[in-house]
C-alpha cells in the first residue's frame, strides 16, 4: 500500500506571548502533520526573553513519537519555536537533510523549515558557491537558508530578507524562518503549498494544515495568502503583500490524497472535496452494482460520495489489521502483493454474490488493487468495477510532490483496457481532468501531473 | 480509548506434514490474533522427525512484531508449533507468566498455551503443592500444565492425560498442548472460549479465531466442539468427545467486541452479528436524527446496522490519527480525556447543524464518550443521541474476561439518566438483554456479566 | 585471549537488620564477582518485615552493569537478598538457566543461587520426574531447588531441609538459599567451591570471594567451613556442622587463575600464592635472560614472582588497549590470532635486543601465546622463554569448572617439544604437579585436572 | 579517576593505491587512538576511481566500537578516507561538532578532521560571517574548513589552499583534509600537536600517534615536520615546507600523560620518557621506603622508573576491576571518591606494614589520590610518600588541551604542604620544571601550563 504519490513535508511554527514552553505544542502539531512525512522530525525553540540567539534544536530520523521523548521536550525550553516532518524528495535520506536547518551568522542565529521544491535552487546554490559558500547537505532548503542569511546582512530585518529572497524563488514552497524573536512565514505566490494561521489565547500558530491548529487548541484564522510574508512577534502580526499575484495554482493532490480529511485548505474542506469527487465519478461513469466500497483509507471518502450520488449502498468490506507496523516481517519469496493480505482481509458475508464498485484515489504500480480484486473475487464477488478518483498521472511534478515517474507508472505503460485486464477488474474508469472542478469549484488549481500544463 | 473490557489471550497451533518450518506461519497467525492480547507473545516449535523432545521456544513482552525478528524466526526450526498472545488477567504482568509454558518431565517435553480462566486453578495448584510441587509464576496455566504432566505418567498418551485433566477443570478455556509429535487442542464444555480448526494442503491449524486461519492460507474446517479434545498428528486428526455436554454458554462479548470483524465463531459471522445488533437497537430505541455514526473502531459496524434499519444515513465523522502509538507522549496536567482529541478529530462539515446518533459497543468509565460528545457539540452538532450496542455490565466475569468492576464502572454508580447528563448526551439507551438474541439467534450464550446468571 | 579455563559462577547474599534496601549492595557485590561469570546476572530481594513470601527478582543476560539500571534497583526493595553471576557449564546458555531460581511452593517462596556442579544431579532430577515433577530449564540448580522444596514439606525449617538435601549431593558447590526471612549458605564438604562470611555494622554477607565483601564495606569474618550450613537471620547467625569431613579438596585453579588477585580463600591470599608460583617456577626451571614479563593480566603476578626469585628484572612489555569491548569488530579473513594485535601491542624499546622470560598461567589452544611470541620477535627480542605457572591439563573437571577437553587442548595433542616449536618459543616449561604445594603450602587441594585423582 | 587533563582529539587518514575498502582500517586506526577522545567518532571515505566528489561519511556520539558496526563499515566503500575521535574543548558536546566535517562547494567536496585549537578561529569565523557565511556548529574546525574552501576557489589545488590558510592560523593543530583524490595533512609550525606518516605496501597513512600505524599494519616512516604540508595522492607523496620555522614547542603532556605508552613522538619513545621521568623524580626527591607503586594506569610507568633509579622494589598494589564501564551505577549520597573503591582495591599482603612511594602523573582535584592513600593506610601501610611526575598546573592551555583551571585545581588553591595534609600523605613532591628535560632531552617543548611562557 506504499504505491502512492508522496507529499514531502509539514511545517509548524508557534509563538506564545508569555513564559510558556512550546516544545510540547510543537510535538502535538507535528504529530497532527505526520501524514505529510515520516522520514525525519525536528524542532528548534528559543526563549524570546532570553539571551539573544540561544536557539536549541533537536532532530532525528523516524516518526515524531520515535524522535522525541519526554526528557528531550524538557531540554528544549522557550516560548517560540518551529518544527518539521519530512519525506525526502530532493536531497537524500539522511540526517544532514533533516530540518529545521539551524545556522549561526554575523547577526545571530536563524532556524528554517521548508515544505516544497525550489525550481531554481541549483542556481541559487551555485551563485553562493561561486562566492565560496559550502553546504553540508544536498537539499534546496539549505541553499535558501544561506541565501536569506546573506540578504539579512544587507537589510534591516529578517522579514525583509525573506521577502527579497522569496522574490527570486521559483516553485512551490511554504517556509517558516525563525529568529530568536520572530516567526516569518511565506507561501509561494502560486499557492502550490498550503499554510494557514491560527490563534491561541496568547499567541499565534503557523501550520501546513488546519488539522495541526486543532491539535494545539488554536482557532483557525485564515489561510496565508499565496505570496504573503507573515511576521509574528510578541507584539504584532503583520503581512507583507508585495509578492501576491492574481494567478494561483493550488495543488489538486492536497484534496485528492495528501491532506488530512479534517483539514480545510484555501477555503475548501478536504472531506467535502473528496465526497464531491466520488459523486462526480458516479455521474460520469455510473455502474449497475450492489455495493460501493473504498480501499482503506485512501478510497473510503470518495466511495461514500459515489454511494450518495448513485444510491448504491456503501459497505466496509476490508478489515484492516492495525498492529502491522514498520518492523512487521513481510512474507518472503512470494510476491509483494501477498503482504497486502496480512494487512487487509475480507468481510466475506458482505461481499459474497455481490457486484462491487471499488474506489481508490490513484493507481501507481497496480499491485495492491490487483490483489484486492483477487481477494474480493475469491470471497465470492460477482463483479468488481474500479473507479479512480483522480485522472491518471502523465507528467512529473516539479513542485515538491513525489509523483512516481515513467516506468513505475502502470498508467504510462499500458492502455486503460490492458490495465483493467491486468488488475482483473470488470470495468475501470478514472476521473476526467475536466471534472476536477467538481471537487474544488472555481479554485485555480495546478493539475500539471495530469496535463503537463505547468504554472511557471 | 482504553476503557474497554479485555480478552486475555489468543492461541494458535500448526502441524505441517513435511519438512517445512512453521515459525513464520505462527508469526502471521499470532499477528492476526494480536487484538486478543498485546502484553506478551511467544511460540514453541519442534521437528517431528527430529530427536525426541527437542522443543525450542521464545517469548517476550510486547507485540508479536516487537518480540520476533527475522533471525529469531530462523532460530526456531521445525514443522510443528504453538503460539500465544497474552493480555494478563490472573497472574501478574511479567515474563514468568508469558506463554507458551515449556516443561521437561520424565517422558519428554511439552509446551502449552492457554486462553481463559480456570475457576478451580487454586485448588489444582494447592493439591500439587501439597505433594511438593513448586511454581515459577502465578498463572492458572502453569498449574494446568503441571497437572497434565502428572497425569501423563499414569496414561498412555498426552491426549488421554489432557482429557482426564480437562474433566476436572471448571471455567472457560481453550488450550493447545504440544508434544514433540502432536498437537492436542481442547475447548471448555460450555464453549465460553472459541477455537476452530483449519486445513492446509499438508497440515492442520488450530486457532482462537478463523481470521488467523486466513492469515496463513488455511481453509476453515469447523469450530472445535465445546468439550472436544482434538489430537493432530502427522498421520491423523481425531476428536475425543466424552466431555461434550448439551448445555452451552458462548461468550456474547466475542460478538459484541472481542473477535475480529472478519472472524466467524460457532457458526455466526461476527460482522453480521454486529450489524444485527445495530439494527436491533434502532428498532428498540429509534431516534429522529440526521446522521448515524460510530466511535472508531468499536462502534462503526453497529452504527452501520442502525443506519440500515432506521434509514438515517451513516457518516464517518471522526478522523483517526493512525500515527499515535505506545510511545506517544500524553498531554499532561490536563484530564485524561484530552488525549482523545490528539487521536480523534471531527469532520466539521459533516457534523455542523446535525442531529447525530452516536453508537459505541460499551461504556466503562465514560470519559471517552463524554469528550467525543463535547467535540461534536463544539463542531456544531445540534443533538447527540447515544446508543450502546450491549447491555450495561453489572457482574464480574469469572471466565477470563477482564470486565472492569464496581467503582470503575460508571453504569454501576449512576442511574442511566445521571449518566446521560454526565456525558452530555441528549438521550442514552443500551441494548436490552432480551435483544441479545437478535445478534446471535438461538445460540446458547453466557451473558453473566449483564445478568449474573453464571453457567457453572 | 579467550582460551582459558572458566569458573562458572559467583554467589552473593546479604541480610541487613534494619529498614535498608540491599539491592544496591548486591549490585556492587556482584560487580566485584563479575570475573566469575559474564553470561547472566540476577538478584532476588525481600523485606523481612513485609508480607510473607513477597520476594522480587530480576535477571537478564549480560554483565551486571548491563542487566541492572538505577530504576531496576529501585524496583527491588527489601533488606534481605541474594545475587548471582553466571558462566554456563551444565545447562544451556539461556535466560531459563539464569539465576536466582525463584519458586513458590506450599509453605511460601524460596530463591536459590548456586556455583558449582552436582555430580548426581541427573539422579535427583530423575527421582523428582518419577513423581511427576517437571522443569523449565536444564540446570543442576533447578533440580536442587525442587529437591529442597520437597524436603522442606517434611521438616521444620529451611535450613534443616537444606542440610538433609546437602547430605545427598555429590560434587562441588556453594549454594545460598533465601527464604523471606533467612539466608542459608552451604559449601560442599570437600571445599571445592569457595564461600566466605563478612560482617556489616547491622548485618551479614555471604560471598564466593572476600573481594566482594570489601566492595560492600563488610569486614571478612571467616571462610565457611567445607560442609557447613550457615543460617543468617535478623537475630542470629548459626552454623550446622554435621556434614563436615576431614578430607578436603580445594580447587587449585582458584589460586592459579579464577579468583581475584585481592581475594583470600581458605586462609591463603591469592596474590601471595601466585607470587610463590612464579618463584617456584624460577627455582625449578631457571633461565638466563635479560627481563621477565607476563601475559596481561593472567601472567603478570607469577612473572613478578619469577623476577623476585631469579633477580631478572620484571618489565611490562605489552600495552593493552582497554577500549576493546564486546562489540569490537574483529579482523576478518585473517586468523583469529590477529585479533590479539588489536588488543595488545609491544613496547619496542623495552624488548629490542633482549632475552625474555614470558609467563602465562596456562596454555589452551596456544594461539594467543604464539602470536605474542611472534610480536616479541618482530620487535627485536633475541630469545623468548615461556614458563607456565600451572601443570598441563590432562583430565576433565567434574566439579563445575569449564576445562577445555581433548581436541581443544594443545597440550594433549603434542609433546612439550612439538608445542614449544609450534609457538615459536626458545624454551617451554610448565609448573610440576609436586610444586603446587609451593603455592598453597599444606592446604589439601584438588588437582584432578592435572593428575586424574578425583576426590569423590 | 576522571580528574585528569584531556587531549581533545585524534586524527587518522589513509590512501591505498588499489581497489580496497579502507573503512575497516580507519576503524582499527581510530580504535588505537580512542584514548585521545571518547565523545564522538566519525569517518569519511571515497573511491579515488569513482565519480568525482562522491564522499560518504558517518559519525556518531560515543566510542568507535559503539558508533560503527559491521554494516556501517560496509556501507562506506572506497580506498581513501579520514577518521576522527573527539573530546570536546571548544565547541559544545553535540553531534553538530562531531567530525569529519563534510562540505560540498563549487569545485567539489572536501572532508576535514582536526586536533587542536586555533587561537584566531574567532577572527577567521567573523571574517567569513561578514561576507554572509553561516555555520552549523560552534567549533574552530568548521571555520577552518570554510576558510579552506574559500581559498580553494582562488588556487589551483587543495594543498595550495591548505598552505595559504595555514599561514594565517595561530595555535596548535594537526589537520587532515581529504578531497576525493588526495589527503593533505598539516601540523602546526610549533609542533604542539603530533602527527606522523606510515607506509603500507600500497599506500600511506597519517595519524596522530605511531600506535595507530601499528594497528593497521603500517610501518612508521617519520614524524610530519612541524609546519609541513604533506600531500598524499595515488601516485605521489610530497611535502611543502614553506611554513617550517626553527622555533618548536612540542606539548610535554603528550609524554607525561596523553599519548599511548607504545607510541613514539618526534623521535622520543613515550615509554622511555616516562621511565626517565620517574628516575628524575627519584634523584631529585628520594625517599626511604619499602616499595614503590603507581596509580593505575597513569602512574605505573613513572613508578617503574622511580624503582629502577632508587632500587626500591616496584610492586603492583591496586587490583583494578575491568568490568566497570560507562553504565556502572555510582555509589550515591556518598562522596565521589567512594566510587574509586569500586574500581580499585588493595592487595593487602603487599601493603601491610610497608612504607610506600606512590606515583601519579598529576593531581587535579585530589579526590582520587586522597581516597587511595586512605585505602593504603587502612590496609596497614606505615607511610605513603606521593611523587607526581609532572610540575603543578598553574596556567591555562590555549592550544587545545583541556587543563582544568583555577578553582578546580587543588594546586592553585593550597600550598604544597596544605595539599599534602589534605590528601593524607607523609610527603608530597612534584617534578621540577627544570627536570622536564630529563624526560625529553633537548627537544624544544611547550611547558606553558607550568610556567605561563606561551610559544605564540
Amino acid at each position: 500500500m506504499n504505491d502512492k504519490p508522496h507529499e514531502e513535508c509539514g511545517v509548524f511554527g508557534i509563538l506564545i506571548n508569555k513564559k510558556t514552553d512550546v516544545s510540547r505544542s510543537i510535538y502535538y502539531g507535528l504529530n497532527a502533520l505526520q501524514h505529510r512525512g515520516q522520514e525525519s522530525a525536528g524542532m528548534a525553540v528559543c526563549d524570546t526573553h532570553g539571551e539573544k540567539g540561544n536557539i536549541n534544536a533537536y532532530k532525528g530520523m523516524g516518526l515524531v513519537s520515535e524522535v522525541f521523548h519526554e526528557d528531550i521536550l524538557k531540554s528544549l525550553p522557550g516560548n517560540i519555536g518551529i518544527g518539521h516532518v519530512r519525506y525526502s524528495t530532493s536531497g537524500s535520506s539522511s540526517i544532514e537533510n533533516a530540518q529545521p536547518f539551524f545556522l549561526k551568522y554575523l547577526k545571530g542565529t536563524i532556524a528554517l523549515v521548508h515544505n516544497g521544491n525550489i525550481r531554481n535552487a541549483a542556481g541559487i546554490r551555485n551563485e553562493l558557491e561561486q562566492e565560496g559558500y559550502a553546504f553540508q547537505g544536498s537539499s534546496d532548503s539549505e541553499a535558501v537558508a544561506a541565501r536569506i542569511i546573506k540578504e539579512r546582512l544587507k537589510t534591516d530585518s529578517i522579514e525583509e530578507a525573506v521577502t527579497r529572497v522569496a522574490a527570486e524563488l521559483k516553485g512551490g514552497y511554504a517556509i517558516i524562518v525563525m529568529s530568536p524573536k520572530k516567526l516569518v512565514g511565506i507561501r509561494d505566490p502560486l499557492g502550490l503549498k498550503p499554510m494557514c494561521l491560527g490563534k491561541l489565547e496568547n499567541g499565534y500558530v503557523l501550520a501546513s494544515e488546519s488539522a495541526a491548529l486543532n491539535a494545539v487548541g488554536a482557532k483557525f484564522v485564515r489561510d496565508i495568502e499565496p505570496g504573503e510574508v507573515v511576521t509574528v512577534t510578541e507584539r504584532s502580526i503583520t503581512g507583507e503583500q508585495s509578492l501576491i499575484r492574481e494567478r494561483k495554482a493550488h495543488c489538486i493532490f492536497e484534496y485528492i490524497y495528501f491532506a488530512r480529511l479534517d483539514s480545510s485548505i484555501d477555503g475548501i474542506d478536504v472531506y467535502d472535496a473528496r465526497i464531491r469527487g466520488g459523486q462526480s465519478l458516479a455521474r460520469r461513469y455510473p455502474v449497475d452494482a450492489d455495493i460501493v466500497t473504498g480501499v482503506p483509507e485512501s478510497g473510503i471518502t470518495a466511495a461514500a460520495g459515489f454511494s450518495r450520488e448513485s444510491g448504491i449502498p456503501f459497505r466496509i468490506v476490508f478489515y484492516k489489521n492495525s498492529y502491522i507496523g514498520r518492523t512487521f516481517i513481510k512474507p518472503s519469496q512470494e510476491e509483494r502483493e501477498e503482504a497486502v493480505a496480512q494487512k487487509l482481509s475480507i468481510l466475506r458475508s458482505v461481499v459474497n454474490g455481490k457486484r462491487i464498485v471499488l474506489i481508490d484515489d490513484s493507481i501507481v504500480r497496480g499491485t495492491t488493487i490487483r490483489k484486492l480484486i483477487e481477494m474480493l473475487k475469491n470471497a465470492g464477488a460477482k463483479e468488481v468495477h474500479v473507479r479512480i478518483s483522480s485522472p491518471p498521472f502523465k507528467y512529473p511534478c516539479y513542485y515538491g510532490t513525489d509523483i512516481p515517474s515513467g516506468k513505475q507508472l502502470i498508467a504510462d505503460n499500458y492502455t486503460k483496457d490492458e490495465l483493467r485486464e491486468m488488475i482483473g477488474a470488470d470495468s475501470l474508469e478514472y476521473m476526467e481532468i475536466e471534472d476536477l472542478s467538481d471537487m474544488v469549484g472555481d479554485l485555480q488549481i495546478c493539475r500539471a501531473c495530469f496535463d503537463g500544463d505547468y504554472a511557471d
